[in-house]
């Protein structure tokens, strides 16, 4: 075969090794209900143990905190937050992960550097019990700058359609839980890499550097909340606050005629959003849409089952409770 | 709120009117399998009518194909191109389409672009009945140049574990009948765009132009291959011929033992294929690894069925046949 593809910018040997190397860095594992050997032209995956199944589906990207991962090149922590941050999404419904499929694109393949990237994947994909069906890494010449690279991903889980997480459940009364966020998750790096431009990210910051806080792995809360459901509780709803923080992603998870009372006192901002939000000089608002603000995952749950909840579920706590809308009102309250 | 996020180059009104755009261009289906109205994190699809279900699932981009449409500010074919191309990838097991996510990358988000964009994507969507499920659409300024984009996507199908394709029952003898490409289809741009760079699109090329020759919609062969089906054709294997072409692909549907014979003279390359084969003066094995040469789907079915397969797809041709391999011979022969 001649190099003529491989002068115009495309390399069938680095994509050959790239999926050499994806073999040695995926976990070995044997799930039964993945088929195996039927041709290779999509991936299979046999659905059983379920009466009256509803399949729960979400693609996501990771925004630019790739930009910082890639300035820093740091590959092996951006597929877990895409893997953590899709979990999440569809433990908004109640539904359990069944597989997952990645797409990374790159403008010169580096099959190190995409090892280490699906490697996160395939670990996150791992931990929560998920094949990694499938998956993409396109080489695009003239698309991406050299060090750059997109990722994003496509999870698919299920569940009872009696189990779908159900918000007119949801009362004037009840409490909402938080679950506490480790830093700006996968949200605003826009904004935070414009107040915090990559010569600062060596600076030390929390006993480690900004790098650090800023790559810090978007948290799954998946077991936090299947800690709760076995203690007991009926979690009736639930949100993940990303993209528009509590204001825009809490209403998701309220029926209409109620509003979300928040109280800012009950809950801790990480230190680096607060370093942001002080340098941006952003008004409470914009804050809280465009950071989470600390928390990355809300629960709502009945008063009498709120104590057994947060005890479910470490580093929980109440962060407001549902009440009756006033008209025209907004649907978060933040006091 | 504070445009601070604006000056980040993330725009949320922007994102909003796609949204919005969205919505007015998708078409107004209402499929009864969608649960709507729970929360909106993820989309929800419920699954019946199966006994033994498995999921067949794919994901993929369209390549630097999109590099020819952002030049030429054409955004309404490569929607349809993606899912095209993801439906003939689950076809290959003979998974039917369940449902689609697509995954719209830009630096700037352009509502009108993006609106373009993924009107292709439901437009082919509603031409499988296949519901477009969910997505995203992101903005990371600093990733794309200006008028540059990202688009993948993700295809779940299902079919009953009994009606798996089984290449095993591929035997010598065996005829490859092939359906045919209109063009590229989604592989290969790299090297035709460094053939036939931008200064060359407006020429006139076979009654239209160069342009038009080189945005042909991939073709979806989903329709071809359940009409050999109703008419009573048992398909053994299916082969997609993307990236590798047919000595790449081809092999996917073939079991250990045998090997594919196929006659050229029986089919016709696409003249702006075999120009770029010309002008680039790609050996035979190069340009039959990087193109489709002219044949975009392969069925294998047995001799006896080939005269009623033939007459049940439109356009399709007696490719060649399958044959014991030679011990340490190549799995696909081209004479």
């Amino acid at each position: 075969m001649t190099d003529a593809y491989t002068n115009a910018g495309v390399s069938i040997e680095a994509g050959n090794e790239a999926v050499a190397r994806y073999r040695r860095v995926l976990p070995k594992h044997a799930d039964p209900r993945v088929l195996e050997g039927i041709g290779g032209f999509a991936g299979c995956f046999a659905l059983s143990g379920f009466r009256d199944p509803v399949l729960v589906a979400s693609t996501d990207g990771v925004g630019t905190k790739l930009l910082v991962a890639a300035e820093l090149s740091r590959f092996d922590t951006i597929g877990r937050d895409l893997v953590n941050h899709c979990v999440n999404d569809i433990l908004c419904l109640n539904a359990g992960p069944l597989f997952f499929l990645d797409y990374l694109a790159v403008g010169k393949l580096d099959p190190a550097m995409a090892a280490a990237v699906v490697a996160g994947v395939g670990a996150a994909c791992a931990e929560h019990e998920m094949t990694l069906l499938g998956g993409e890494t396109a080489e695009m010449p003239g698309l991406y700058q050299p060090g750059h690279f997109d990722l994003a991903g496509t999870i698919v889980g299920a569940l009872e359609r009696a189990e779908l997480a159900d918000i007119t459940r949801v009362a004037a009364g009840d409490v909402i839980i938080g679950l506490p966020a480790n830093g700006f998750h996968t949200n605003g790096y826009s904004l935070v890499r414009k107040v915090l431009p990559a010569s600062r990210w060596r600076e030390p910051f929390g006993g480690a550097t900004v790098a650090d806080a800023l790559l810090a792995v978007h948290p799954s809360y998946l077991g936090a909340i299947r800690a709760a459901q076995r203690a007991g509780v009926a979690v009736k709803a639930m949100a993940h606050i990303t993209g528009g923080g509590l204001i825009d992603n809490l209403p998701r998870a309220l029926p209409a005629g109620v509003a979300a009372r928040l109280h800012r006192e009950c809950w801790k901002v990480p230190a680096i959003m607060q370093l942001v939000v002080n340098e941006a000089a952003l008004d409470r608002d914009t804050a809280y849409r465009v950071f989470n603000m600390g928390i990355g995952f809300c629960a709502i749950v009945a008063p009498a089952q709120a104590s057994t909840a947060l005890a479910a579920m470490p580093g929980s706590v109440v962060t407001g409770e549902v009440e009756t809308a006033q008209p025209s009102g907004p649907t978060v309250v933040i006091s």
